[in-house]
């Protein structure tokens, strides 16, 4: 095939961010691409013209095999917004030239809703200026918030990580609680989308029953109601465990980690952090009950545990990247990959592409009626949903006793 | 073998406290031990008479796999200190009572070094009391603080954990930092002995730098020379990662975690609750170096994340185990067993037993020659010792995507 590829990774890391990666290798090697090129964090490196030679990096499978096994970003991330193209034409025909200097025809960006943005201008651009390249999507995020696919790679195995460290959680805190229980709050990314949280749920089985309640941010916090409940539990029960994700908020508005004057910081998007809502909450657990209170939060590990990553989410992310490939093949631009479930039973899933302009900074939340118990709970339609998406291993290449990852550093080809 | 025989399980779990609970069940079976009790939440449930017949809920060896691949204490757990024997006799009279009444010759307790006070006081007291009960200590706890032991069972697991994780979070650190890098500081459990936070430099190797300073509650903590050094290395890194041990301690004895205003509790031993270190010092990194900070707290993961324990941890907790039975059916009592390293290279341990009283009670530190680079690392010595601690892996049993558990409450045979 004629003409270059260049691909890229955006925003916050997920366990499986690599494995699109490696599929979007993978398809541009077996159709004969003869340069791969990898931006260095993302278009913020690409507009330095800083590219890495993939091809002097991965060589075998057996590289292929290992990037699949290492969390994080291989390429490197960034968080950075295209500026609007009116006004800005210089900063795009620049990122035309460096296409151009290195015979760019297909452009991959592996990201969520937000990095979207970038595919959306580039190929707006290149539509506007009659640019022939091709600009295609791979969907990632361990927030499962983009639109119109199914889920997304990254969030089975973030899912997968909680379910496991809060089933062993609740094993830990079940040890204790003879005489009082500990009470103990377990704070899960997701921002203002409840997927992660709701993850904990699947922990439940004949041998766990789960979390106590649930709180997800698609329903509005009510302290009162919460800590009349969290009392009740507290005389009722032995050992008490609520997961609560970061981006809980009263009716009007303020975030729960607000109340604990969290910090009014701000990403490169925008978005305020929200971190610190278990430590609130369990400080106001401990002046009602008198029980031993603990917050725990789950934090980067939710992205980054790819020693327990699932292999449903290893294989769709892989397949993401391929088949982003195979669209730009056929002349595709403009779209990102999506995922559709032709049978939730026996799992089936099929990869189609989409409209980018319906997917970018577009927020998919938990569907109102999947939240149960007045918001303190999810119900049965989220675990026939999720449940597939943990299924199944990896095992690490492990070197040592620690698993074993490839990296930049060491594994430039002399 | 006449006479029956009951266990415990005391203070903090681990990932693989219940292996050596395995062990000990195994133990009496093989030697014909008629019935095995296990005491409700340790020692506080035995003065309540809470027992649980063992031969109730594990029948099977393939029970006593899953029970190995089970984290905390299967049994329950607790942290309560026997009075004092003089003025406190009726205690311990009803302690002997409660034995005679289930025909108990063999009473083991798997616990760290406040637990074996438990063994101490009762094989005292037989002694004075011409009782022919056997008392017998097996080594537990992730904080390896234990003396005579070269370590104990639950340390391997926790140090693979936290190297496992440490490698992955620096590996997400690392994405970002195209222009100023992230200061990640990850708080780690121990107390005053900083095994554990030490354990977060097994991750280093070919593919990972580790940790990019080290700081361990033996050394005193100096806040200028700390802020000092994180400014350093802000300006030359694009990423920085620092490991902290909960402990650590200014010179005039004030806790790190204080300074951000932490709590006064104290747990059931009288030690105070350390934790939000970690807090502290980002907030104060963020104000010298103007990077975007993140603070981990590892948290009790690091004490029941069975899903990623070391196999040699498993094999020797279940071994210590199966040796205190041995132990015991020799008519030893008042001793601990301890593992002594015959070759640390082609590794082979040896088990023994040792005097409680040497034991109980005793803290063991990191030695101070081992810590490094004024006092922001760790060395070779200890990276030689701990090594062969965290190799090998048992495959948890998977179901439905997440670790299968034994539990007393889905396990009762009818």
């Amino acid at each position: 095939m004629k003409g270059n590829v260049i691909v890229g990774q955006s925003g916050g890391p997920t366990a499986v961010i690599n494995s699109s990666l490696a599929g979007v290798i993978k398809a541009a090697r077996v159709n004969g691409i003869e340069k791969i090129y990898g931006m260095h964090h993302g278009i913020e490196g690409f507009l330095k013209e800083d590219l890495i030679d993939i091809g002097e990096y991965i060589t075998e499978d057996s590289d292929l095999a290992l990037l699949k096994r290492t969390p994080s970003a291989f390429l490197g991330s960034c968080r950075y917004k295209l500026p609007q193209i009116e006004g800005n034409e210089d900063v795009y025909d620049k990122m035309f030239d460096i296409m151009e200097k290195y015979d760019i025809q297909y452009f991959f960006y592996i990201g969520g809703n937000d990095s979207m943005d970038t595919i959306k201008m580039l190929s707006d651009y290149a539509l506007l200026k009659g640019k022939t390249q091709r600009f295609v999507g791979v969907p990632k995020t361990i927030d499962n918030d983009l639109p119109i696919t199914d889920h997304t790679p990254g969030y089975g195995s973030a899912a997968k990580y909680i379910a496991t460290s809060m089933k062993e959680i609740i094993r830990d805190n079940e040890s204790f609680g003879a005489s009082k229980p500990t009470i103990c709050v377990v704070e899960i990314m997701g921002r203002h989308a409840g997927w992660l949280t709701a993850a904990s749920a699947l922990c439940r089985g004949e041998d766990c029953s789960g979390p106590d309640m649930i709180y997800l941010p698609e329903v509005a916090f009510d302290m009162d109601d919460f800590l009349a409940r969290v009392k009740h539990l507290a005389e009722t029960k032995s050992s008490v465990v609520i997961a609560v994700s970061e981006g809980i908020a009263l009716a009007d508005g303020t975030f729960v980690c607000e109340l604990g004057g969290g910090s009014d910081a701000v990403d490169a998007f925008g978005h305020k952090t929200l971190s610190g809502c278990a430590n609130v909450l369990t400080q106001k657990i401990a002046e009602v009950t008198g029980c031993k209170t603990r917050a725990i939060e789950l934090s980067t590990l939710q992205r980054c545990a790819t020693h327990v990553a699932s292999r449903a989410d290893i294989d769709e992310a892989y397949n993401c990247g391929y088949y982003a490939f195979k669209a730009a093949k056929n002349d595709e631009t403009g779209v990102m990959v999506v995922m559709r479930i032709r049978d939730r039973e026996v799992y089936t899933v099929s990869y189609e592409t989409f409209d980018i302009h319906e997917i970018a900074n577009v927020e998919k939340k938990i569907p109102r009626e999947w939240i149960i118990n007045n918001g303190t709970d999810i119900g049965q339609q989220y675990i026939k949903y999720a449940s597939p998406l943990i299924l199944g291993a990896l095992t690490p290449y492990y070197s040592r006793g620690i698993p074993k990852h490839l990296t930049l550093a060491n594994k430039k080809v002399k």
